[in-house]
């Protein structure tokens, strides 16, 4: 097997399982220190990831570039990655709407550089079948035999540039959009005197309904800083499509309004997340 | 036991099944035909309902009316019995915001009409443990008694107009978009190629998912033209409790573009409801 340099940008909780994944693999797994937070020095050491100082370093050494950051982050890292003359393979694995992963793609091939749409689905990959890498364009093999050799499934669906984007939108549409609609369908009732009732008459049709809600409504919290991003991608995707951008716009606030919990652990109770939504302007 | 002349207005679906259980607890159920569809007369005349001619005449003749349309009509009904100088107990029991009820409450008791907030959770109530009737105000207790004898539960949630309204807005806010986001979804994945990919993936995680989401999201377009309107009492009951209200603008949306499918029997096919949500301007 042709042992690959591979570069990730940049290994938070999903990255590090994929670089993991690469290692396993048989390839060598790069991440760039500069600027980086020390949970994710601490990842990487861990991991025992080859660390390079700058994205130059990175780029001259590796010949694939996995990008894997928040939603709002991705067009900036691959201006920064062209910024160096990167030549290598690029695949952007974030939840970002179709039309900018083809916008992503244009500006990389411009500069010679061969782009791959990714998407993932699940958790971070420490698990069988729990975690797809959903992989798309014309050179998007070369980036699934990357993969190979771990629990993460990888899967080419097509040589169309936005395709595994465009799976990734229509997924998490209606994962992360029906949560957040649980938050705020539960501040509602919490704010108009009737959450006791609803929760009562959900529990009637399902035992574990409530329970379920309330896990699934405080879990979001410590990501929510991030689905916001992902929401406001989605909103574009539907507007391309033709359907209603307010789902995930409303969504996207609701995810705003829990951003302060940005890694929280422990999770806040589901007190302090009704509380927030229906006091937006406090802290 | 007190028999009491109650009037339906008006009998569709849901309105016949309360006005059997007002007769099976052993009062009187009476409807209007004037103005209404030949569906609404077979319905009636099926159950026995006792027929007037016109609003005046079941004014003149009930002492409880309930009223039970489509949200849209919530109001303009609530108007026909007040210029009919009606004086007994009036209950609403419509899909309708909690302010709109007080709206209709304080235009009821400036006639001497007492009001009482209702909401209806479930399908038709013909079998035990399927339907229930939520109730608030302080006469409350008066209507709850006129369906005692039958398949469907009441429960008086308190003394406050907009209880009961409240809640039934919860419940539909995350069952209804829910739907509706569904369909979006599914019709973005098909009008971007990837429908066969997203709906693998979900059969990947429960083999159900795929087939279940089909029967929701064609189920709906029968009545999609009354959740349109339920849609936009749920975003003001929103709006109202600080919450966005975007979810369900974008569901009535959704529901008014299915408006067509309007008592669709059979329901369409998938393939029908996606072209219609991505060709909202064609028939």
């Amino acid at each position: 097997m042709n042992k690959k340099y591979i570069g990730f940008l940049h290994p938070g909780a999903m990255g590090i399982s994929l670089a993991a994944t690469a290692q396993n693999t048989g390839h060598i797994a790069y991440w760039v220190s500069q600027g980086r937070s020390p949970d994710t020095y601490e990842r990487a050491a861990k991991q025992s990831l080859v660390e390079t100082q700058t994205i130059q370093e990175l780029c001259d050494t590796c010949s694939v570039i996995i990008s894997i950051c928040p939603p709002q982050a991705a067009t900036e890292v691959a201006e920064q990655v062209l910024a160096c003359s990167f030549t290598g393979i690029y695949a952007d694995a974030n939840a970002i709407s179709p039309q900018r992963a083809k916008r992503i793609a244009q500006l990389m091939n411009a500069a010679g550089v061969e782009f791959v749409d990714g998407s993932i689905i699940g958790g971070p990959a420490w698990k069988p079948d729990t975690t797809w890498f959903y992989l798309s364009g014309p050179a998007a093999d070369h980036v699934a035999v990357c993969f190979s050799g771990g629990p993460l499934a990888t899967e080419v669906i097509g040589d169309n540039i936005g395709k595994a984007s465009a799976l990734k939108m229509c997924y998490a549409a209606n994962t992360k959009a029906t949560s957040a609609l649980l938050g705020a369908t539960v501040a509602a009732a919490e704010e108009m005197g009737v959450r006791n009732e609803l929760e009562k008459h959900w529990s009637r049709q399902d035992s574990d309904y409530t329970q379920n809600t309330h896990a699934r409504i405080t879990r979001v919290t410590a990501k929510a800083w991030r689905f916001s991003g992902e929401m406001e991608e989605i909103a574009t995707t539907f507007e391309n499509a033709g359907l209603p951008n307010g789902f995930h716009l409303a969504a996207r606030e609701i995810y705003q309004r829990l951003a302060k919990f940005k890694g929280a652990d422990p999770l806040p109770s589901v007190e302090d997340v009704l509380n927030t939504l229906l006091n937006p302007g406090k802290s």
